[in-house]
């Protein structure tokens, strides 16, 4: 039995575990950032002082194995009143938290009403606030505002969370005695560093003999990593690990026409994460791509959050498998034919 | 296996259910009204077009063998923001609804996830607003506003709903094949006759074999049934139902002087039920009032629905399982001493 982690956050992670769910032999523990400060998540932090509760919940929908009407629920936001905006899951979370006195304790109750294969773990258990100093000197606090802000010519200097955030031990321990970590995809800088820089985190990755599989985007994000390149987002994620990546799994097949038209009207021209490195050995060439478009729907306020331009869970899963299940043998076996 | 259904709704219902859900050898359909229009549920209704889930909600915790905290879940209310008042139960059945697109649907599947010993059966899946004539000519529309109004020295002409609510087929079945209905303890006008005046509901008796417990309040409601004798709830019973009631379960241990100060705070004076027949063979006589006092929380919307003066589950459970199990032999044989 592998023990396989994935960290990340929100939609990324979502299809990430759909995906590999289903591997045999491999045990799951899902680490989300718990960062989140925008939407319906926003909303019950600020005014029922919860954690944030809308990544845990979607790591959880995708682990779960209840009837489809139970998951659906989960994802289920209401629409009138009081309520109008709040996913049921959120609620449910935000709930649990209040009567366990513990979001980590409240997500394993949710796992077991929700008879999640695996774990879902928050990366800290602490009210986490996301800090960015730009290169400019700019200071911006809240991932949300983050997440909307143009960085223009300026790069990130530092992204920090008050020291006093740290790590949740069952999210160290797990990282610590992982076969394999998944880093990715999600959003750089609001759903993958968020949990990178955690108080403990380095230090759990340093004390950790896992192989590391890293999924970088697809596309970049306007404003943020625009220009980007597969090596730039492997160059940042080793540098915030204080480790190697040991696979990097790049996709090969280009978004229809169709797909890159959608995305654009959402996001600008030329925003595709590009390869210029193609002879790292370490690199898993594969069409990952998914062929499906998101409807777009004005009236979704975490549309942002979604891409039209994304990985296929089977896909991903099918990869992932073949590098848990065959890794004995050399590397080249699963360079799969463009 | 014994076919036992119970027709309330509220916390009475929940008392009941409590004491009878661990008899042997039967199998509980807890049958539940409609036309709650206040508080959290009447919020519900309004805002989201929902049907109230309150009723059905008690009915479930009581009913549920999953873990404490889940319990516990079910009945918290949040205290702040745009969910502030609500129990989460009432929004998980809310949310059923909208994603099943039916509020016995709905509940089916929250029996499944608190892992319910029976079933809940809401009495009508139709939008249910209670009406009542009073004998003065006045008109009263609304559980929540009947509940509050003071009759004074009318009585209720017509308590009635529009002829298109009809019974759920699942209750009406069920009382058709039932082998005891248990109906009360719980608000005469709001929660005991609301179900019993669902178009069908007198069909489906008039069908069914089974024998009647009826469990009287332990205590008159001011400006509703005030001076009504155990006898005077007996009749109008078995008006509404067209049958006898074979079993009477009248509570023979007087309230302590602390619950009678503590209910006469919220109700005023007298308002004990009284038994003045007896020498009536259908009653079982016995101790069935609780000695716990609820506090008394100004802050709690709901407190009017609560009574320091109440029934004990336990010894509801224990009279109902011998009159249940040892049905065969004489009456006599459960008329136990005072």
């Amino acid at each position: 039995m592998k023990k396989v982690v994935t960290i990340g956050g929100g939609t990324g992670s979502y299809t990430l575990l759909t995906g590999i769910k289903n591997i045999p032999d491999i045990e799951i523990s899902a680490i989300v950032a718990m960062t989140d400060d925008g939407g319906s998540t926003g909303v019950l932090r600020d005014e029922l002082g919860v954690l944030p509760p809308g990544d845990a919940r979607q790591c959880l929908v995708a682990l779960s194995e209840q009837q489809e009407i139970v998951r659906k629920l989960m994802s289920y936001r209401f629409q009138d009143g009081g309520l109008s905006g709040h996913n049921f899951g959120n609620i449910l979370l935000a709930g649990l938290e209040k009567v366990t006195g513990s979001f980590t304790q409240g997500v394993e109750v949710a796992s077991d009403i929700l008879k999640v294969r695996g774990r879902v773990l928050p990366i800290t258990d602490c009210i986490a606030t996301l800090h960015a100093i730009l290169s400019n000197g700019d200071n911006v606090t809240g991932e949300d505002t983050l997440n909307q802000t143009n960085f223009k010519e300026n790069t990130i200097q530092e992204l920090y969370l008050d020291e006093t955030v740290t790590i949740n031990p069952h999210a160290s321990y797990a990282i610590i005695e992982a076969d394999y970590i998944i880093i990715g995809p999600g959003n750089h800088y609001c759903s993958i560093l968020p949990n990178l820089i955690v108080t403990g985190c380095r230090e759990a990755f340093a004390k950790s003999s896992t192989k590391i599989i890293y999924i970088p985007n697809l596309t970049n994000k306007k404003g943020h990593t625009l220009n980007w390149t597969v090596a730039d987002y492997v160059k940042d994620i080793e540098n915030y690990t204080g480790k190697s990546a040991d696979y990097i799994l790049v996709n090969t097949e280009a978004p229809s026409k169709e797909q890159v038209e959608a995305y654009e009207l959402q996001e600008g021209d030329g925003v595709l994460t590009q390869n210029t490195t193609p002879h790292d050995t370490r690199m898993v060439t594969e069409s990952l791509i998914s062929h499906y478009i998101t409807p777009y729907n004005p009236k979704d306020s975490i549309a942002h959050l979604r891409s039209f331009i994304r990985h296929d869970s089977d896909k991903l899963g099918m990869v992932i498998q073949k590098i848990i299940h065959n890794a004995s043998t050399p590397k080249e076996s699963i360079l799969l034919p463009d």
